[in-house]
């Protein structure tokens, strides 16, 4: 399978979607891909099921805030400088990449680097959406270790970390990733082939591209590309329900940078002025209230989206008297397990409230 | 040389005086040295001229917030798991551990870094003293590089730091510090032997040795103990001046944790309440004004003392109503060319006053 120009549009469309707000604008990662496609044709993915149990499969991304990568831009050279320390470290070559998450430009990212090192990027990610913190990835909802987890960052250098402890690998990363000036290249959950198969969430990114080519083709058939959308998610196998939650405009919009998030709140109301919904960020939209009540909590996705384009707008792109549509979808069931909340659900965010699945919430669906 | 129970406690005492009042209380530090001597008799100390020029030399240490180490006790394993990372990365024996300061529980934690690596302790250190910053440290002066770098923590994580640029370098390892709880061991600036011999401080543990038996013969005979450190300091050849600057009792006292250090200022009161004197620190005591007359600047040597006992006072134990002598030491050569100075004289610390030496300051000797 081969992702040419189209399929990474369409991938970076996707990966928008899915980031539920994070994951940083995948625009940047997206012109980064469309300058190695120009050397290279096509970048090389594969499925998991073609992995050997023995490969070395390893995950990456971006760290940081990303309202800070809008601003600071990459060196290039980070993915590469990570992956290279790692296959020292190791003393072996690396099999394959995987997105650490599909959401937003970390859904593109590891194509590039992939590429360079001569190697092919796995179709599944770790996370089937985005989320703010590491330890949020699925590998370690499994108890795989985060580490030999290598950090680099534009400015050239390099900070492996050895820790067994994932919540204090995040925490690691985190305090890197502000020291190096908010943004920081990860290397992270180096993987068997094995625990790929295993672990994984399959098809990711070919879902993602599929939901892009939906939206894409909507858009020129002067169809609704939210029903598109809703189709491609739903066809995926991955996201099993989806919808509108509200179409309004941003009339409030907090947002600061916090212990390396982009932490904030914004506001939106309905065109009638009699109802509102409020979502909560932290780098990824996390639970939306419509007049008070939750419609949304995570890890489902909810994704401000432009209400003409369906353009998906990530929490650093939010801006006053937006004219959006607020998209909820269900997570993966892999993400909504008793054991997967634990680490992923609303409590994990601090909030009282107990999961509620999105479609029992707003009785969509059977 | 070798270094027994009683020098231990004599180390202790000096290298208290010596951090200007940082580098951490020496009293846990001596306690680990004692509990390792009750195994072992004696450390061995070794000159710089010892050193062949290729010897593997590696200066080690805490980095972090002396506030902190008061509660937060180490594992006594960190500092062995960083210096055998660092033996394995660049694939050769450490032939010889070093303070990167003199001053504080720093001067004596190499002690059984070094005895339970099987390898002699340098009788020299990175400071002449204590500062706040990795970067502050002579062999950067000389534009050694800090890296490669290993911090270590309790928790038993790990964490490589390889940067070219050693501001950078003492910004993470802050950085990890205070993710890590606030203290971690790191290991730095990895000498030759030739390096070492160029631009160590030599014999500042032999000094601090020296310095601490002067204060406790003092005592013993009931002699004066300031004015038998005054004169072990002039006789070591390295701090040719000193002198009490203030006689006093704190009278205020402000201390806060801050960035990963520990930053205040006190006030010292005459006891005829005519006049008072201001000392502000980041961990170290930086600048003394008596009576809104500067008397002593970084990088010369300032510590509280006992007004008794000629116990040094580290910053994270000044309290209200302490009943104290201030005393002021010139600090090494070395430190005060102009070169020197951009890194440890006052502008490094944001003071827009030129330094001025503290014996001119306050017209002692020639």
């Amino acid at each position: 399978m081969r992702i040419d120009r189209a399929a990474l549009a369409d991938l970076a469309t996707g990966a928008a979607f899915l980031g539920s707000g994070g994951g940083g604008d995948p625009y940047y990662a997206m012109l980064l891909g469309e300058a190695e496609l120009a050397r290279r044709g096509s970048f090389e993915l594969v499925t998991l099921d073609t992995l050997a149990d023995d490969a070395l499969v390893v995950p990456c991304g971006w760290v940081g805030a990303p309202t800070v990568s809008v601003e600071k831009l990459p060196s290039g050279k980070e993915a590469m400088a990570g992956l290279q320390r790692l296959e020292a470290m190791l003393g072996r070559k690396i099999d394959a990449v995987m997105p650490i998450e599909i959401g937003g430009s970390n859904g593109l990212a590891p194509l590039v680097a992939a590429a360079e090192l001569g190697v092919p990027v796995v179709d599944a990610d770790g996370m089937g959406r985005a989320f703010p913190e590491s330890q949020m990835a699925i590998f370690n909802i499994h108890g795989i270790s985060a580490c030999p987890s290598v950090v680099t960052a534009a400015s050239g250098s390099l900070t492996v970390i050895e820790t067994s402890d994932n919540v204090e690998h995040e925490r690691l990363a985190r305090a890197l990733a502000i020291a190096l000036g908010g943004i920081a290249h990860m290397v992270e959950y180096p993987l068997s082939g094995a625990q790929a198969k295993a672990y994984a969430v399959p098809g990711s990114i070919s879902v993602a591209i599929a939901i892009g080519a939906a939206i894409r083709q909507a858009r020129a058939a002067g169809e609704d590309p939210f029903e598109a959308l809703f189709t491609a998610l739903w066809e995926s196998g991955l996201y099993a329900h989806a919808g509108i939650l509200f179409d309004g405009k941003i009339t409030d919009l907090e947002r600061e940078t916090q212990g390396g998030f982009s932490v904030g709140r914004i506001v939106i109301e309905a065109f009638d002025g009699q109802s509102r919904v409020e979502v909560d960020f932290q780098n990824e939209n996390l639970l939306a209230r419509r007049d008070g009540k939750i419609v949304a909590m995570v890890p489902d996705i909810l994704t401000v989206m432009d209400r003409e384009t369906a353009d998906s707008i990530t929490t650093e792109r939010l801006k006053y008297g937006q004219r959006v549509k607020l998209v909820g979808a269900a997570a993966p069931a892999m993400l909504r397990t008793a054991r997967a909340l634990d680490f992923v659900g609303p409590g994990a965010f601090g909030y009282p409230d107990a999961y509620v699945p999105i479609e029992r919430l707003n009785g969509w669906g059977a």
